[in-house]
């Protein structure tokens, strides 16, 4: 390796101080050399996916940060406090994935074999120079892709593959996402066409329908449209979708896509007296973009569920072998179906500024930042 | 028999008109000779369940009757017209439930067998003062045992060991129940009692959690008392009770339940970041006591569902083997376990009086209508 093996890292932290802030710090760490069965890797590109936002900043205002000493902080509302009491003086590293070159392995001939190769990882703490990780942990980025391109390997493509295997394992036809036009939502457009599987995508502007249909997305409904209702139960009832993954929680979507799903299954059902269709209707919550509660006017019979969805709920559910094929198939398809595209690219220092924390928090459609820890 | 075979019953029945009222009517339907496999039983008891009065009433404001002939309606209210829209100018016979005596039998061994036995039944149609039903659908009601100590063999009953079953079924290990001073409640805490099931009773004053304890309910906490998510977290931390059946159905009691659940999961195991514990927590919603919508501020991580509830897909779910067990027990059980109360006793001229009908709708925890038809 041409690389010197360094003895410090930069990290980034986040913390819920005992007076009541929220702070990012980037901290110097020790770098201790890898066990028997561990690799050095040096991070070179980590993306700041929605899940790390959640952990980041919790529930601080993110256009309150003031610039510190390597650090920038918000003062977190007192009635939130409560929320992230469990946290309080911890120091969490942050960075659910990212990728880089392994720079030196301990013995063990499965940590040896990934030394100068390109690697990627979801093993949180990747806002990070440096970062010591199991070598079973990483998948070797393939040949002639970059650590930029194969740096959201997991929380995205797995998440989308979760969503097509979750329907075929509880024996649904076809699928509803919402906040379709985000970066696992485009994905999940391709790797739907290339399934055959039907997707009924919800999105909130002209703009974003004609951004998916542009990749090929045959039923796209806009909630800003008048005729948002009658259009996605006509979805539903073309593609016998009664399956939604739903990245928005809060609010009446939830409901409203129960409530389509319900008149679609009465269009080839009658209904149960009070009880309505027995057609099965599942909602899951995989994300949060509106922190307002979730209501739901119950106009849908009886025979539906909603909850809340987690990736590793899915993996622990299919199984080792099962994530590994998942995985092996990201890996094959990083330039294609699971390519991701990043908008903008900071360093850690600048992960620290106030105006960029406001920035990257946004979270608009389109925008994706990409931590590159070399810079 | 000493029974004269009518050739004619009265009838109640249940119908959204045109001109958007809801209609409840009492007519003269002709009485057909029971086929082969058939009885005709005199209908001697029937209970107005909740579930009943869904489909009696529907959206229609009970206080609001008026007497028409043979009859008594009831304006629509003009919002809530289209979730009666399938309904309208469809006669609904009503009555789930009820027990009576068989008067005439088919040729079938099965049907000659139940000839001059009084029998339970849940066929719906049961506010009649005959009805012809299928032989195999009749519960032999246990000598001794009057028609109206069975005419509630099945709704609550069922519901109630169905609640235990969905509990072990899917390996939970303690159940919490809402609006738990109900007769179904009361019925509940007897059964649990009985099956060494641990229950958390959920209920609305302190008169109802003295009606409780003095059933035996170890668990009872009182949704008007400030103290009430601590009381309910304490509770769900010592049964372990992560499966919930809710009654009341709109605003926010079932979140709340999933708040303390979530609540007492992290007295024992750390949060996994923002996406707190990993305990499953399930709340099915069994009915709609309150109209409003649910609302959930999902302050309970992300392993958790909410979905609706009926008996019905229990029962399909384990089956008819252990469909006819449950029953069987019921019927052994019906002076004990498994007794209804009544606190009135009406008939079916009575049940289509305004002032009766808005008495039979306030659902007054404690009170519960019979219907005797040959009253």
């Amino acid at each position: 390796m041409t690389d010197t093996i360094p003895t410090q890292a930069k990290q980034l932290f986040s913390t819920v101080t005992d007076d009541g802030r929220l702070e990012l710090a980037l901290r110097t760490v020790p770098v201790t050399a890898p066990g028997d069965d561990e690799v050095l890797i040096r991070v070179d590109a980590a993306p700041i996916n929605p899940s790390d936002l959640g952990v980041m900043l919790t529930v601080a205002d993110s256009d309150a940060f003031e610039a510190g000493d390597n650090a920038a902080s918000a003062v977190i509302p007192e009635a939130m406090r409560r929320h992230v009491a469990a946290r309080q003086g911890i120091s969490i590293p942050i960075g659910n994935e990212g990728a880089g070159l392994v720079v030196a392995a301990g013995a063990s001939p499965a940590a040896q074999a990934l030394l100068g190769k390109t690697v990627a990882l979801a093993g949180g703490g990747m806002y990070a120079t440096y970062r010591t990780a199991k070598a079973v942990a990483c998948m070797i980025v393939p040949e002639g892709t970059s650590a930029e391109e194969g740096a959201s390997s997991f929380v995205n493509p797995l998440t989308a593959l979760s969503m097509i295997g979750t329907m075929r394992l509880d024996g649904y036809k076809a699928l509803i996402h919402t906040a379709a036009a985000s970066n696992l939502g485009q994905m999940l457009v391709k790797l739907c066409l290339a399934e055959g599987v039907e997707l009924v995508n919800i999105v909130r502007s002209a703009e974003q329908v004609a951004l998916l249909q542009s990749l090929g997305a045959k039923y796209v409904v806009d909630s800003s449209q008048p005729d948002f209702m009658k259009a996605l139960t006509e979805a539903i009832a073309e593609t016998q979708a009664f399956l939604a993954f739903d990245a928005i929680g809060g609010g009446r979507l939830a409901g409203q896509i129960l409530t389509a799903m319900e008149a679609a299954a009465l269009k080839t059902q009658k209904a149960n007296g009070p009880y309505g269709s027995t057609q099965y209707k599942q909602v899951y919550l995989y994300g949060g973009l509106n922190t307002a509660p979730t209501e739901l006017n119950r106009g849908f019979g009886m025979s539906w569920g909603i909850g809340g969805y987690l990736l590793t709920y899915f993996l622990q559910r299919v199984g080792q072998e099962e994530t590994t094929k998942l995985r092996d198939r990201v890996a094959r398809e990083l330039k294609t179906t699971f390519a991701s595209a990043y908008t903008s690219r900071i360093t850690l220092q600048q992960a620290i500024e106030p105006a960029t924390i406001a920035a990257y928090n946004r979270r608009a459609t389109g925008a994706k930042y990409l931590i590159t820890p070399q810079g």
